[in-house]
């Protein structure tokens, strides 16, 4: 993808040219994304992808073609081709750090700037958050069901795109994988790359113990033998046997380990680990993989499979069990001509789709003794949350549950991302993200981190935000 | 993404190296991609993504900086880096063309050339056709249930990065969509482009009803309202009729549409329906969206919603309810060096991993009489099948089921695309494809089109297949 600025849906340029003809080319709004529901039920999402929305709105420019393109249209005026001609992205962006752990309502990007320029960069903002955000939460729930066995991400092939692919190795490893198989992922974001052989290296050769044989000439210290092309038990777990000794042996190698890709990958772990460990290979790693998910991984894990390193694939690059994350974008405010902000809301039929109006921070609540999360608690921008005080929490769906807190750390969540469309934000490394998140995750309780009904992290609203929702909603129903 | 050579698995770089330090640099072998079962248990598939699996492999080119990242993972042999360094495409690439409807088992690309080359495009190959496979079967899904009503694509901000987006709105054209909300997609591909307006276009403004008339003012001939951010039935669709009373009217204009986006829309467009009509707009389309599939379109049309356009987002552009498409690439068979064929299966303890060997071809069988396919029949390459003649298929499975069919057509599938790395094949336009996809659709009989527990078609094997699978299983599994 060479330019990316055409990457939107079409009602925002429609939209922007009618802001245009109406008087809005100055006005500034404010718009919020967030998500109403963590996939898989879980308790919590991790933020991701923050760093290629930045490159994208670091990138955003309309070519002399696009411009043709739009003016070959028939709706659009002539004075908005020539804004999009000059376009410079002017913007300021907050928002919550690749890594965090996140949940739904919260403002996780706030964007404030010419509203024509909050309504052409809407898709670009959302797919690239709602596919990372996706994809890291996917993989934080597998890694946490192979409870510190090694997770590879092995999903390229069944990826939805190259791109998909690609930032969703980023994304399943900030997550926590320890690796990927995809080349151009560990080459563009210095991820570790891993694999083993695919079945066809077996076939080249006139036998099993042949291919075994020629691939531990080359990889003495890296043999991962692929087992089961023709039976696992009766021939690939003997042949790889017979290659260590006969090849590896007299090198002083020895051999890394099994991957075993089909059959009941649970009883030949478990038969696999036996053969390996008689044989005097107990070191020999057991890699397993065949649409493993979170589900899978826990119950292979409960019934004893001896496994080591996971290969897990279509399940994770694609999160088969639930493959959307619904972030939307929403108005939450304008300034007024004096600069004054009026707060905006949206209603709907549905009353999880009501917003939450005005320019607003998120805050946590750490524990001072034991570093967990208390709760979430968003505020409106100029609140400030004074951690040396008490605070009073109270559910904004049931006002009557109150709860008191006291020596904790409140921290805001939101960062300065851009400031009048300059960047003023370095993004972290992807490896520096997956240990922040790892630190995160960990200051969640157990209950949150739950894969079904997990506990429910507080996410409550200060007194300020609640009114002025209550508000709003009264006003615009009226 | 700029540079695609490098999106491969580890894995096909160490084998790929292992090959050339096993004396097989000049070995030439045949790989056929195919898929195992059709994603939401459909009837068929359609075929899609070769345009973008031409466009890389006619790009694939590693830079010195790829070459410098593989030397630095210390596995390659110098000889290996100089390869890359010098790679150019040397194979022969054969595909069934996009828009065709596809079964598993059946090779639908399959490619010859040297071992290496074969190992390294493996999950290019793969994951374009998977990825626009899926979306354009999906697409079609959802347009059959929508009966001949329009769907319209309005699913980027939730696909999986920026590739599945654009690609994603190219197979949803293919597979029967009228248009898409993805601007890029519309530029790229020549693909209608469609759109109405967000919640923030309404919320922009003091009132809803201040929101249509600046919108049709602008629009005054393409003018789709969104009619329920405050309250579709009290607020929404009467604001709709004002404004076209007062704005559009007095121009000569008429709505073209509203749109419901939230609430029960089946019962909300049996009463938009009724009102507009009473208002002297039945010509006045209702377009709705939210989260909708073929599943809930089927239901909602069986209860009398009243829907001219269904906007489909996220469900179309994930596939949500089965968001894989499971292609596989196997080594089907290697040059001896005397040039002969050696054909390859691996087995596996999941019978239906086995794979189907040797250079082969799929032909399809076309009533003379009613133009509707009979059965897709795989033989090896060399066979032809002369529909001058009678023709005894049979049921691989359960070889005693047999028919004999007559005043047949037989169409081979696959087509000539690469003829040593060049390319010798013209991809048709999307739009094109789109004609050819719903002409070869309408071949197929009802049954097989349905969307639960389809009637299953046939894909049968030659005698000669059949024999030569039959041989290698008993050699392989000795």
């Amino acid at each position: 993808m060479s330019n990316l600025a055409m990457l939107m849906d079409f009602y925002e340029a429609t939209m922007a040219n009618g802001a245009l003809l109406n008087g809005h080319k100055d006005t500034i709004a404010y718009f919020d994304m967030f998500f109403r529901r963590v996939p898989d039920d879980g308790g919590f999402a991790i933020m991701a992808g923050l760093k290629q929305l930045i490159d994208d709105l670091c990138g955003l420019k309309f070519t002399e073609e696009d411009c043709d393109y739009m003016r070959a249209r028939g709706l659009f005026d002539e004075e908005f081709i020539k804004y999009l001609e000059e376009f410079k992205f002017s913007c300021d962006v907050w928002a919550i750090p690749e890594g965090t752990p996140i949940f739904p309502k919260e403002p996780i990007v706030t964007v404030r700037g010419p509203i024509m320029q909050l309504f052409l960069i809407e898709t670009m903002l959302l797919l690239n958050i709602n596919h990372q955000s996706l994809i890291a939460t996917k993989a934080n729930r597998i890694v946490r069901a192979a409870g510190g066995r090694a997770v590879l991400e092995f999903g390229a092939r069944r990826a939805h795109g190259a791109d998909a692919s690609v930032m969703g190795a980023r994304a399943a490893y900030i997550g926590g994988c320890v690796g990927t198989s995809c080349v151009k992922a560990g080459e563009d974001f210095n991820i570790p790359v891993a694999g083993t052989m695919a079945h066809s290296w077996i076939q080249l050769f006139d036998s099993e113990y042949e291919a075994f044989k020629a691939y531990a000439t080359v990889y003495p210290d890296s043999c991962v033998f692929l087992v089961d092309t023709y039976d696992t038990l009766k021939k690939g777990i003997p042949n790889a046997i017979k290659v260590a000794n006969e090849v590896l042996k007299p090198l002083g190698c020895r051999p890394k380990g099994i991957r075993i890709d089909s059959g009941d990958i649970t009883y030949l772990s478990k038969r696999a680990r036996k053969m390996l460990d008689e044989a005097g290979y107990p070191d020999c790693e057991i890699c397993v993989s065949n649409a493993l998910d979170e589900y899978l991984i826990r119950d292979m894990l409960m019934q004893g499979a001896k496994v080591d390193t996971f290969g897990v694939g279509e399940r994770l690059i694609t999160a088969k069990s639930e493959a959307v994350f619904g972030g939307v974008y929403k108005l939450v405010a304008i300034e007024g001509g004096d600069g004054e902000l009026i707060a905006k809301i949206k209603l709907s039929e549905n009353t999880s789709k009501i917003t939450l109006p005005g320019f607003k921070q998120c805050w946590r609540l750490f524990d001072r003794e034991s570093g967990k999360a208390i709760a979430d608690v968003i505020t409106l921008r100029n609140e400030v949350i004074d951690d040396t005080l008490e605070y009073e929490l109270f559910d904004p769906e049931y006002t009557w549950k109150r709860k008191t807190v006291k020596d904790f750390i409140a921290r805001p969540l939101q960062v300065e991302v851009f400031k009048n469309g300059e960047l003023c934000y370095n993004s972290p490394d992807a490896t520096a993200i997956r240990e922040y998140r790892e630190q995160q995750v960990e200051s969640l309780w157990e209950e949150v981190q739950r894969f079904e009904k997990p506990h429910k992290y507080y996410v409550d609203y200060s007194e300020k935000l609640y009114e002025l929702q209550k508000r709003l909603i009264e006003e615009s129903s009226k």
